[in-house]
C-alpha cells in the first residue's frame, strides 16, 4: 500500500503569512512571479476545464465560486462582492482559495486570497497591456483610487514600464491615500479634479470603480485614438463603467467570452459582437496591438485560471518557505473504510483529555 | 461606522475538534440534532437558491462544489469522490465546507466535512425512511459495509427504531469491521454470505457500495413487495446499484430531481419518469408510504441543502463550545480601501519579527 504521509494535513496561508511572503519578496517581484504562472497557464488554455463562475446573487452583493482544472491540479476560489461593505468598514471583495490534486481529490493548499486576488487582478491587467498598450507608453490614468489602485500601478510599473500616473477619484480621500502609498515608489504622480483632465496625455486608462450599477466613468468624447483602456471595475451583471459608444470604437480583448458577456463591459453589446481572447495573444496565435491609432480595450472581469495560477505560484513558493500553517482539515483513518472507528477511538485514546 | 469585530477571523472546526464534538455529544445524538436542522430546511425548500453541484470529472474520480443559500446564509461543500483512493490508503470521499453571511459575504464557519458528510448522509437516509419505510420496521439489510455503514445503522436505530441488522459485503473484512464497530450498540446482527440471504426478512434494504460503475447489487427477483430501499451508493454519472426493473416497480423519492436524474439510480430511466420530491413529504404536502405492499425507493445522491443544514447545526453547536480554532482567513484593513497600506505596514510594524 503506497504511503501518503500527512495528506490529511493541508498547508494554509493565513492573511498574516501572505503579507509576510509578499512584503519579504516585494510586491513588484510577487507580481512578476504570478505573471509567469499566468502566462504558462494561459498559453495552455485549451487544456483547462473551464466554466463561468457559479454566482449566488442577493440584493446587496454576490458570492461566487470559481473552479477550474488543468487535469493535474484543481483549483477554486470563493469570492464575494458587496459594494455596500465599504461603508460598514468591511472589504468589498474578500476571497480564499483551494488547490487540490486531481488524482486523489485531496486539497494541497488553502490560502487567503483577498490579497492574492488584488495581486493577480493587477498582474493580469498589466500582462494584457504588455500586448495591447501603445509601444513606449509611459503614462497611465487611474480612475478609481480604491483598494485595487496601488497594485495596478505597481504591476504596470514592473511589467509595462509605466512611471507617470494621473489620478482621479470622486472621493479625494481615496486619491490622497493612493498618492501617499505610491509616493516612495519612483512614480511621477499628478492628481486631477475631473476624469477629462486626468485622461489627457495618458496612453493607458485604467478604470476601477466599485459601484454596482451601470455607470459611465468614461464617455465617448473623452477617449482619443491610440489609447489602451484597462476596464477593471465592470465585473458583474448590471455593473459597467464605459459608455457603449467607446466599445464600438475599440478592439475588445476578454478572458473567457461566456463569462465576460454576462459580467463585463460587453454585456452592453449584442451577443455576437466580435471579441478577441487574450490567451490567443499570449500564445502567439493572434497579434495584440497592430496600429498606433487603434483603441484597445481589455474588458477584465477576472477568470478562474488566473486564481489557479496565483495559487500555483504560492504553493511553489511555500516549497522554500515556512510561512504557512498545517491545517487538520481532512479525516485520515488508518483503514479508509473505518471512518467510524477513527471517530470513536479518538475518544478512547484520550485525544481530547489535554 | 458599525463595528464588525473580528469578522476577519473565521471559526474553524478541524477533524480533531469534529471528533471531539461528536464523541462528546454522542453520534446518535448528533444525528438527531442534524435531523432537526435538515427538517427545518427541507420544510422551507422553496426559499433556497438551488443548483446541481458543479462537478469536475477525471478518469479516476470527481471533485465537486455544492453551493446553496436560503437568503440569510450561504453554504458550500467541497467534496471529492475517488473510488480507487481506498486501495492507496486514502478516503474515497473527503470534504470540507463553509458557511457565510449573505449580507456581507464574509465566511462565518470553515469546517471539516468528511465526518460531517458521513453523518448527514446517514441522517438523510433515516429521515426519508421515517416517512417511507413500512410501519414498525425492525430489520435493515446493509449491502456494502464500508465507511458509511455504521453511521447508517446508528441513524436508523435512533430515528426509525431499527434494532436488527443483516450485513453483506463482497469483502468479508469490511463486514467484520462493521460488526465489531456496532457490537456494543444494542443491535442484533447477522452476517450473510450472499445478498439474497441477507435481504430475507428485512423491511429496509440499504445499498451503499463504492465502485464507479453501473453495478447490479440488487436484481429484480431479490426485492419483494412492501420493502423500502435506501439506495446510497449510486451517486454519480455511470454509477448505479439497482437493476432498472426494480425502479419500475418502485415509488421513487429523490432530493433534487435535476441532480438525481444525472447522478442517481434514475439515470437509468427516461427523463420524464415520474419521481417524488422528499421535501414535499417532509413538508406534509404529499404523503409518504400509503400501503403495505408498496415498494418505496429513496434514491439518495446527497444534496447541498443537507450540507447547509449540517453546517448550520455545527455553527450553532459552537455557540456553547470551545472546540474550534480561529482562522486568520480574511484580510481586514482599518480602511477597507487601503488593502495595500495594510500589507505594506504589516512589515513596518514588525509583525513578522517574532
Amino acid at each position: 500500500m503506497p504511503q501518503h504521509k500527512n495528506l490529511n494535513v493541508v498547508p494554509f496561508v493565513s492573511v498574516e503569512n501572505m503579507m509576510n511572503i509578499v512584503t519579504t519578496d516585494g510586491i513588484a517581484e510577487t507580481i512578476e512571479g504570478i505573471a509567469n504562472y499566468i502566462l504558462q497557464d494561459f498559453r495552455k488554455w485549451q487544456s483547462f476545464d473551464k466554466t463561468p463562475r457559479v454566482a449566488s446573487h442577493s440584493d446587496v452583493g454576490v458570492i461566487e465560486l470559481m473552479p477550474t482544472s488543468d487535469g493535474e491540479l484543481y483549483g477554486f476560489k470563493y469570492v464575494n462582492g458587496h459594494p455596500k461593505n465599504m461603508k460598514e468598514g468591511l472589504q468589498t471583495v474578500t476571497a480564499f482559495g483551494v488547490l487540490s490534486e486531481v488524482s486523489s481529490g485531496y486539497p494541497v493548499l488553502l490560502s487567503e486570497m483577498t490579497i492574492l486576488t488584488a495581486l493577480r487582478t493587477a498582474t493580469m491587467s498589466a500582462l494584457a497591456a504588455r500586448y495591447l498598450a501603445p509601444k513606449n507608453a509611459t503614462t497611465m490614468t487611474m480612475i478609481g483610487n480604491g483598494a485595487q489602485s496601488e497594485f495596478q500601478a505597481i504591476a504596470f510599473q514592473k511589467l509595462c514600464g509605466i512611471n507617470k500616473l494621473h489620478l482621479f477619484d470622486v472621493d479625494p480621500t481615496a486619491t490622497r491615500k493612493c498618492r501617499k502609498n505610491l509616493a516612495s515608489l519612483g512614480f511621477e504622480i499628478e492628481v486631477f479634479d475631473t476624469p477629462e483632465d486626468a485622461i489627457r496625455g495618458a496612453q493607458i486608462i485604467t478604470t476601477c470603480t466599485a459601484d454596482k450599477q451601470n455607470a459611465t466613468i468614461l464617455t465617448d468624447n473623452m477617449v482619443g485614438s491610440g489609447v489602451h483602456i484597462n476596464a477593471v471595475g465592470g465585473d458583474c451583471p448590471g455593473k459597467t463603467e464605459l459608455h457603449a459608444d467607446i466599445l464600438h470604437r475599440s478592439d475588445i480583448y476578454v478572458e473567457y467570452p461566456p463569462q465576460t458577456r454576462i459580467e463585463g463591459e460587453i454585456q452592453q453589446l449584442g451577443e455576437d459582437h466580435p471579441v478577441l481572447e487574450i490567451w490567443r495573444v499570449m500564445a502567439d496565435i493572434q497579434p495584440g496591438r497592430t496600429s498606433s491609432d487603434q483603441i484597445t480595450l481589455f474588458d477584465s472581469v477576472g477568470f478562474a485560471i488566473e486564481d489557479f495560477s496565483a495559487l500555483r505560484f504560492i504553493r511553489d513558493r511555500l516549497s522554500t518557505s515556512d510561512k504557512f500553517e498545517q491545517l487538520d482539515l481532512i479525516a485520515d483513518p488508518d483503514d479508509p473504510r473505518d471512518l467510524y472507528g477513527m471517530v470513536v477511538r479518538s475518544k478512547k485514546k484520550g485525544l481530547f483529555d489535554a
